[in-house]
């Protein structure tokens, strides 16, 4: 048996302890049970470790910067700490910058608010709606979804062949989907876009909790991601890669820290004279918390091991493609193929059943959290449904075979979760599909909730 | 003895617990001391309280809004219930809006963002660069520092009488200066907004943590705190008040949250329909555990008695501004005069001494830690200092007598603040001015530090 081998074997048996593991929740039907998390592609449980770790700095939180005092010298040297340490996890060239920033969301806000005067932007309409809308002011080629990687750089070089003329451009792309968690095929995608004098930021959100991401070897210009789904939801996220655009252009927020020098001017306006390198876009007090509570995650995935939490996930993977394989009506959503290489993160719909159903009946019947609807990612799940819906559609409003389904359910999960949770899903979704649920529901404010008449 | 007499009374002798209050440091002459944290103005600790309510909510963190399962639920009311509190907290009217951010620099850049087309700012000059700075693509009046309350609100009567035609127009005011913690005519400034058509938001950072914040009684438009600096440092801040000005602007993000439905276009474009209400800015998944920690600060300070909290402060204040009248060449900072009412913010040189040598020998020698430098309001620092440099000066390069300083030593407390730290600060003081400094420090990186020489 190879060490790899071993070392995934080991992982299979040993999820890594998060906050939550004993939490019971009550069951419609009478009775709690153990909470399974299985919505880790919207946020993730917190590592115990990045927990103690946050615990044992927190009575040493001073502020950072400018303070003379020694826990602000001791803030400031972790939050600096922080930055050298995802630098690391994400394998940084030395001349890149990590910028804290608040989630994936707000990193791709800030770099659109960096781009160069008349930069194009290149964006599959796959992404995460994250991903595919903040490049406002800017001239967006949203490109269509491919039915495969291969197809996915071919897409991409032929618009960016198209271009004219060859001024600033950036192609903005998912390593691994957030519906369907198949991985895109970065590195390919990030050569085509270099070939083409084009720059490209990868949305890691889904992909940095379960993947090794090297900025080196993919070859990509930046990449972002959320603390809060790398098991470490403490408000921060990062921006991390080349510094040119980020410091030719205006600070992302303007106020202190961002600002080196502030002047009156004699005819009684202000000048300013902005920081160079991260302050740029860090104005007001950083969240130091969050950032330690990012490397500390950074550190425990790395120490864990990315592969083996891989193999472990892909165990996890096939219990589910495997164990809802014989309920009946049961599709999974996918562009790149069922077999396509993904991540912990798999989305699928039920022959008769509204996704709000099974997903409301998951959790008020077993425990089960996961989540329902379009995920962020309306035109990709629209295709992936063969429905162009305008909404989420109730529980009693649908679940007649036949009609299309209006959104599909997620189960997502990672690091921190144990082989019952997966299990009980599978199991829940073929009872619930064979049997029916066991209670009513009804739509309340959007949701679908348990009815008070009770049992079905 | 009034009633409010016995509170302040009690609550002198009780500051509420807070992180770190057991934390010991080391001295450069050798031992250990319990560490006082006196930078409160640039962020405070956590309190007791905060910290045990975010310990006891941490398993149950789940994805927020748009989950099925138990502990998203649980944590989306825990979400929209820390919006209510703070919405009590702030005494808000009933339309009003609580918007999540992560600072107050984050909210101000936020409402800059949602200017009306035209509209037109008024700032003093002798506000923090957040509230100075993010008025960025408005026509911004600066306006001269006033001598006291009264001439405040004059002057800024005559530049809202001065302005043509009468568009929209917003003022942005401090509650407490972060520099000479001076209470700042807020009521009045309103009024004289309102009269003139105009609209007005409250820095609120400063005054938050120290006194009792009413929008109706105040009769602001928008209020900005930070969590950081009210005893929550978990990178969560506070935008609240009128919604439409909200409502009518494009979204602060975009991103997943803030819209509502993502349609692919027949020419290949996208169509977003944006979310009304406080979605709109926050996209991204929320930090709940932010949120969670500043609603518990608000209870906790609710609780504790905002009046009676005050009242303690003022004992304090006291302690300093006695404390130092006797050590010779001391001089406060003050706009409205020494004697205006304040919070626990002082700031302060020294005849003959630069100040951030004073501040690293307040921290080495005493365990003390306070704030040197222009405290990101440096036109106001700069007028208050009487001159105008343009850095901040090493411990090496002043210190001679008649020398003008470059930057002054800020002292800051609140709720958690023992009376010890703020003796030993005033004893520190007296025993630095009069027999010198026991270290000997040097310049490294523009900061004053211990040098290895050794004893002075």
């Amino acid at each position: 048996m190879s060490v790899s081998a071993v070392a995934a074997d080991r992982s299979v048996r040993a999820p890594l302890p998060v906050l939550g593991r004993d939490v019971t929740v009550p069951l419609v039907t009478g009775g709690e049970v153990a909470y399974a998390a299985l919505d880790y592609a919207a946020s993730a449980p917190a590592l115990q470790r990045v927990w103690d770790d946050v615990a044992a700095y927190a009575p040493y939180y001073g502020s950072v910067h400018r303070g003379a005092g020694h826990l602000s010298q001791l803030s400031t040297e972790l939050f600096e700490d922080a930055r050298r340490t995802v630098a690391a996890f994400l394998d940084c060239r030395a001349a890149d910058q990590v910028v804290f920033t608040r989630s994936t969301t707000d990193s791709l806000n800030l770099l659109a608010a960096a781009l160069p005067e008349g930069c194009e932007v290149f964006v599959f309409e796959t992404e995460h709606h994250a991903a595919l809308l903040p490049w406002r002011g800017a001239r967006v080629t949203c490109l269509d979804a491919p039915a495969g990687p291969r197809q996915a750089v071919d897409t991409l070089e032929r618009a960016l062949a198209d271009r004219r003329p060859h001024g600033p451009a950036l192609v903005c792309v998912t390593g691994a989907s957030n519906v369907t968690g198949e991985l895109w095929p970065v590195r390919e995608l990030a050569a085509a876009a270099h070939a083409h004098g084009a720059r490209i930021v990868l949305d890691a959100a889904q992909l940095a909790p379960h993947r090794p991401v090297s900025v080196r070897d993919l070859d990509v210009d930046w990449v972002a991601f959320s603390g809060h789904k790398l098991y470490a939801p403490f408000g921060s996220g990062v921006l991390a890669g080349r510094a040119d655009w980020l410091r030719e252009a205006g600070p992302y927020l303007a106020g202190g820290g961002a600002s080196r020098a502030v002047t009156r001017r004699a005819d009684g306006g202000v000048d300013v004279e902005w920081q160079d390198g991260v302050a740029r876009h860090e104005a007001g007090s950083p969240n130091v918390i969050g950032a330690h509570a990012v490397a500390s995650a950074c550190k425990a995935l790395t120490e864990a091991g990315l592969d083996a939490l891989a193999a472990r996930e892909e165990h996890l993977i096939r219990t589910v493609r495997e164990g809802l394989a014989d309920v009946p009506g049961v599709r999974f959503l996918s562009l790149f193929g069922d077999d396509a290489p993904r991540v912990g993160v798999l989305s699928f719909v039920v022959e008769g059943w509204d996704s709000s159903h099974l997903a409301a009946a998951l959790s008020a019947e077993y425990g089960i959290g996961v989540r329902d609807g379009l995920f962020c990612a309306h035109p990709l799940v629209r295709a992936l449904l063969g429905d162009d819906p305008r909404g989420r559609g109730g529980c009693g409003a649908s679940g007649t075979p036949g009609e299309r389904p209006r959104g599909a359910v997620r189960v997502s999960f990672g690091a921190g979760t144990p082989d019952e949770h997966v299990e009980r899903f599978v199991r829940a979704v073929g009872e619930l599909v064979r049997d029916g649920a066991k209670w009513n529901y009804r739509t309340v404010d959007g949701r679908c909730v348990p009815d008070t008449s009770g049992r079905a």
